[in-house]
C-alpha cells in the first residue's frame, strides 16, 4: 500500500480499558486437560480436575506429643512401661490399669490408651540400663488428650484442591498427600513471540548502526510470558514489510495458540499489523486502540488459522507500552488459556508519596512500594519519567497503578490513596 | 544413645523470633559471582555489580509521533515533502523553509529540523500516485515539539540496575538494554533437601503400611528453595538412625552450601539430629528451639565441611511447620546467599475476616485475601484449623499472620488490622 493512502487519522475506535478486559475474556478459552502421574506436576501446573483425598489422614490414632500412651482413668503416679511406639513401628500392646507405653509424635496411639501424656511431664524411675521400666506421670490426663482422631486433619473423601488451582510448593504437597496417582493438568498454550521493525535489532549486537535499536521487547516478552505458564516461541525479529509479516506469522500461528508482537500497530507507513491480520489472514480486530497511557493503539484480534482458533496480541513497540499492555492483557488471557480460575492481577490500595499530574488518558504508572512507621497502607512511589520509550520505567515496578484520565481533577495530591495493580513479588 | 539418658524437658531455651532472624542473617554470607554473557542471564539471576548504560538513548534526536519533521518558525500551511525518515532508514536533508521530511515514531530527525507536527494535523494535498510531494500543516509547531533529545531516556553512564537487583522481565530488558556484554551474576547457592524418620514413605507410593506417612515435606520445601533461586538437590528419606544420618548429611554438606531436613528435631527417642550435628560433625547449634507456633523445635546449626561453611536447616516434620519455617528461615538465607538485597518477605497490614484465638506463643497463621468493596485494607482469612500437622492448612496460603503470643489479651477481634508477611503472589 502506498503512503498516499495511509489513515492520516486513526480509523480505530479507542475503547475503554472494561471493555478491552471483557473482550478479552470472552475471546478466550481454557485448552484441553490431559492425564499426568502427580510425580510429574510442577510448580505452576493449574489443575483441571478437583482433587479428594482418597484417605483419611492419620489413618489410624496417633500422638501429637513425644509422650506415654496412658488410661485417662489412671490416678497420678507410677507407670509400668510395657512397650514403645516409634513413627514406623507400631505397639499396640493392651494397657491394663498402671501401665503405659512410650510413643513419639506422629506414632501410633494404642488401642487400649484413652491418652498421652507428654514426656516433659513425666519422670523416669526405673530402668535396667537400656531400657526403660517404670516411670512417674505428674497430674492426670484429660480422656483423649494429645491424641489426633483418624480423619482429624483430612477425611476421607475431602476437597483438598479445587480445579483452576495453581499448584505452588504448598498445593503440590497437597496433591501428593491425597494418594492419587494420575490426575488433570491443563495444557499449557504455546505463545510465539516477535518483535517487527527495520530499525530492530538483536540486543547482543555491541554497536548498532545510527537509527537503529536493542530488541528488548522480545526477552522480556518471552519472560513474562514463561512467567505467566506459557510455553513460549522465540519468533525473532521480522521486518516491516508485507510479505516478511505474512510468512513469519503464518509460521507462528501454525505452531502455537497465541501470537504477540510489538511494533508496527501505530500511524506511521510502515505499520501494517492491523492490516496484515485483517487482509492477508481473514483475523477479526477486536480493538485496534485502547483509551489509556501508555498503550494507545494496542491491537487485539482473533481468527482461525489451519482450523483452530488464534489470539493476537500486537503491542506497540515502545518498551514500556509492550510490557504494560502485555501485563494488562496477554497474562490474563495465558492465565486463563490454561485454566487457572484467578486470572486478573489483584488489586490493592496504596498511598501516594508523590503528586502525580493526570493525563487525558487513564494511566497506568510503574511503581513500587514501602513501608512507613505509622502508615497501615504501603506507601507506593513511582519510577520516574513515564514516557513510553523510557525502558527504565519498568525497572523494579511492583505495581501498575490505575490512574484515572484528567476531568475537573488535573493532578492527585501525594497522601492521596490510589488503586494499583499488583503485578509483581511485593 | 539409649532412650534412658534422653532428656525429658528439652535443654535448648526456645528463643525469639527477632533472635533467631538476626543470627540467620548474621551467619549467612553472599557467595561469589561469575562473569556471565548478558544474553545466559536468567530470571530469578542477581545481579553482584551496579549496570551503567554504555550510550545515550536514544542516541540521535528522534521522533515521538508518526508525523513531519519541519522548521517550527514556519507559518501554518504549506510543505514540500522533501524526504522521508522511518526507523532503520534515517534522512538527513536539510530543510529550507516551506519544506519538511516525513518522519515515523522512532526514527531519526534531520539535524536541521526543529519540531515534530503529528499527521494527525496535516492534509496531503498534491501526490505523485506513489509518493507524497506537498502536505498541509494545521497550526504552528513549538521549538523541539515531539522531539526526543540524545539520551533523554538514558544517558550514557547512568546506572540502569543496582548491584542486589534480582531480573525479572523487565530488568531483563534494561540489562539487554545497557549495551553490556559481560555481567557479574551471583551463583545460585546449593541446596540439599532431606526427609528423615522411618515413618516416611515416598509419596507417590499408592499404598503405605500402617503408621507410615507420605513425605510430602521434601517435594514442598525442594519447590519452595527452588523458587527461591536455590539450585536444589534430593536427597531423599533418610532412616532415624545414627549411621544413616551421618553418611547422608556428609553427603549433602559436600555437595551443597545448605542442607534442610524435616524431622528429628524434636523431644522424641528417634530425634537425633541435633546430637549427630553436633557431636559427629562438630557443628554450633546456634537455636534448637524458636519462640514460635508452629515450629518450636526448630534448629539452625553452622559449621565447617571440608573447608567451607555450611549452614543447616533442621526443621521439624510435621508439615505445616516444616513450610512455615523454610518460608520464614530458610527463604530468606537462600536470597541472602544468591546476593539480593531484599532478602525478608515484605509485611503487610490487613483487616481480620474472624476472631482469632490467641496461643502462648507467637503464632504464624496461614491466610488468604480478599478485596471488599469500601474497604481499603485486604480482609485475610486464616486456611481453618491450624494444628501443625494438617497440610491442608497451607493450602492456598498468600500470607503469614504474625499473631502475638497471648498476654492480657487472649484473642484478636473480627475487623482487628493485623501484620501479615506476603509469601506469594497476592
Amino acid at each position: 500500500m502506498s503512503v498516499i493512502h495511509r489513515h492520516r487519522v486513526s480509523p480505530w475506535t479507542a475503547i475503554p480499558m472494561d471493555e478491552a478486559y471483557s473482550i478479552i475474556e470472552e475471546e478466550t478459552d481454557a485448552l484441553d486437560s490431559e492425564k499426568t502421574p502427580v510425580w510429574r506436576v510442577k510448580i505452576g501446573d493449574v489443575l483441571a480436575e478437583d482433587v479428594n483425598s482418597a484417605y483419611n489422614v492419620p489413618e489410624v490414632r496417633t500422638s501429637i506429643k513425644d509422650g506415654y500412651a496412658v488410661l485417662a482413668s489412671d490416678s497420678p503416679g507410677k507407670r509400668k512401661v510395657i512397650g514403645f511406639s516409634t513413627a514406623g513401628s507400631p505397639c499396640n500392646s493392651t494397657l491394663n490399669p498402671g501401665e503405659c507405653v512410650r510413643v513419639s509424635t506422629g506414632a501410633f496411639v494404642p488401642d487400649s490408651a484413652t491418652a498421652v501424656v507428654m514426656v516433659e511431664l513425666t519422670k523416669l524411675l526405673e530402668h535396667d540400663g537400656s531400657e526403660e521400666l517404670v516411670i512417674e506421670v505428674n497430674g492426670t490426663a484429660k480422656d483423649g488428650q494429645d491424641i489426633r482422631l483418624p480423619g482429624s486433619d483430612t477425611s476421607k473423601g475431602e476437597l483438598l484442591l479445587e480445579k483452576g488451582s495453581t499448584i505452588r510448593s504448598a498445593e503440590l504437597g497437597i496433591l501428593l498427600a491425597s494418594g492419587l496417582q494420575l490426575v488433570n493438568v491443563c495444557k499449557k498454550p504455546k505463545v510465539a513471540v516477535m518483535s517487527t521493525g527495520n530499525e530492530v535489532c538483536e540486543a547482543i549486537r555491541p554497536r548498532l548502526p545510527i537509527g537503529h535499536i536493542r530488541d528488548t521487547n522480545r526477552p522480556q516478552l518471552l519472560a513474562l510470558c514463561e512467567q505467566s505458564g506459557a510455553d513460549v516461541i522465540d519468533m525473532g525479529i521480522v521486518e516491516d514489510d508485507e510479505e516478511s509479516l505474512v510468512q513469519a506469522i503464518s509460521t507462528a500461528l501454525s505452531i502455537s495458540s497465541v501470537l504477540i508482537s510489538s511494533g508496527g500497530v501505530s500511524m506511521g507507513e510502515k505499520d501494517l499489523l492491523k492490516s496484515v491480520l485483517s487482509e492477508k489472514f481473514g483475523f477479526k480486530i477486536h480493538f485496534g486502540r485502547v483509551f489509556m497511557k501508555p498503550g494507545l493503539p494496542t491491537t487485539f484480534a482473533t481468527g482461525e488459522f489451519l482450523g483452530q482458533k488464534k489470539l493476537v496480541f500486537a503491542l506497540p513497540g515502545n518498551p514500556a507500552s509492550s510490557w504494560v499492555c502485555a501485563q494488562l492483557f496477554a497474562v490474563p488471557s495465558i492465565r486463563k488459556l490454561r485454566g487457572e480460575h484467578r486470572i486478573w492481577h489483584t488489586r490493592m490500595s496504596a498511598k501516594l508519596s508523590d503528586t502525580v499530574k493526570l493525563d487525558s488518558r487513564p494511566e497506568f504508572r510503574r511503581g513500587f512500594i514501602e513501608r512507613k512507621e505509622g502508615e497501615i497502607l504501603p506507601i507506593v512511589t513511582t519510577t520516574g519519567n513515564q514516557i513510553s520509550s523510557r525502558l527504565v520505567s519498568l525497572r523494579g515496578a511492583q505495581l501498575l497503578l490505575e490512574l484515572p484520565g484528567k476531568s475537573e481533577m488535573s493532578e492527585i495530591p501525594a497522601g492521596s490513596i490510589v488503586q494499583a495493580l499488583v503485578i509483581d513479588r511485593l
